[in-house]
């Protein structure tokens, strides 16, 4: 494409970088931040620069946070010994949201997926082991995702766990509230079937 | 939604503003910076403080260049009687693209349209009036989207022109080359049936 203009093909080339923007969409914006007051584009621009150069990780949890330890992990109202295992910060997020938790979390940072040149060396495991190797936590919650490379990270995380004295569970899988069995894939049904608990146990105030 | 993370919230925020991008997505784009090389994210921000800092627009048809007098404008294989009004710089490129037309072209700069508070003063209309009645121009080619704010603008500039020595014309509208007529709406159907050309017309290699 001509774009008559250097500094927009630059702009739209760099946009377009990001997951999910073509240089379709990646030309729109661009022209969006050419119409918008300068002080707009600048402040994105400074967001950008200072989210990539100033934002680190909790030492403990490995999740992104502005100080050294997060807010999660140095909070005294949150149980020690629950660790949940998560892939980032959109996971913390989301269980957050739940106000169902009310322990510590472990972010890997992503999952084992040999397809994307991902391996267990890139994530935050070897910190996992040691966190619980140290004896203060009594249960870990596998939380991560329930597809191929959730599975195998799950897998890959149980056999570094299992010699050591702690609980390893993992979060229900089952028929999402206020689906239905007629709609649900075979799989998630067989396995919701098969893991059946008493009925006492699913009601929401016995959590 | 807690970010835990004022670096990240800030992020989100102005990612957010751009259009057609919410929280999610922004959350999104802004974990992906933060998982990609530095330097990646510092080249999209730099390019967003020069694309707004350094961008100027071409005297003379007000299109988007980084040199006062644009390509097209100082080319001297147009056509300079030629004069085709667009809304913005994609309509530009769109035309570009086609291979059709040879002559220069006046870049509006949006259309009027009362209910986003863009009257005629807000765009390059004036300009465009000085431009016709310096002489040059044989004629002014329309070429405004077909919505209600391209035909409200298109007859605004009908009305400012239509005194001076100019040829005033407009895009053929119709039925799109491959459409079929069942599925054509009744306004277009019916337009094309009123505006209809000689056969030998409406061939290819008689453009």
């Amino acid at each position: 494409m001509n774009y008559s203009s250097k500094r927009i093909e630059q702009a739209v080339h760099e946009i377009s970088k990001l997951p999910g923007i073509g240089q379709k969409t990646a030309l729109r914006l661009a022209l969006h931040l050419l119409k918008r007051p300068e002080d707009e584009a600048l402040a994105l621009a400074d967001a950008v620069v200072k989210l990539r150069t100033e934002t680190g990780f909790c030492q403990k949890c490995h999740n992104i946070s502005d100080t050294e330890i997060c807010g999660i992990c140095s909070s005294p109202k949150r149980t020690e010994g629950l660790l949940c295992v998560v892939e980032d910060i959109r996971d913390v997020m989301a269980i957050e949201n739940t106000g169902n938790y009310s322990g510590l979390y472990h972010v890997l940072g992503g999952l084992i997926s040999p397809m994307d040149g991902i391996g267990p060396s890139d994530l935050t495991i070897g910190s996992l082991v040691k966190r619980v190797s140290e004896g203060s936590v009594d249960e870990v919650v596998l939380a991560l995702n329930t597809t191929m490379e959730g599975d195998t990270t799950n897998f890959y995380l149980y056999r570094k766990l299992k010699d050591l004295p702690v609980k390893i569970t993992t979060i229900a899988r089952g028929i999402a509230v206020g689906n239905e069995l007629e709609y649900t894939d075979e799989v998630t049904l067989g396995r919701s079937i098969a893991q059946r608990i008493p009925y006492l146990q699913s009601l929401p105030n016995q959590s």
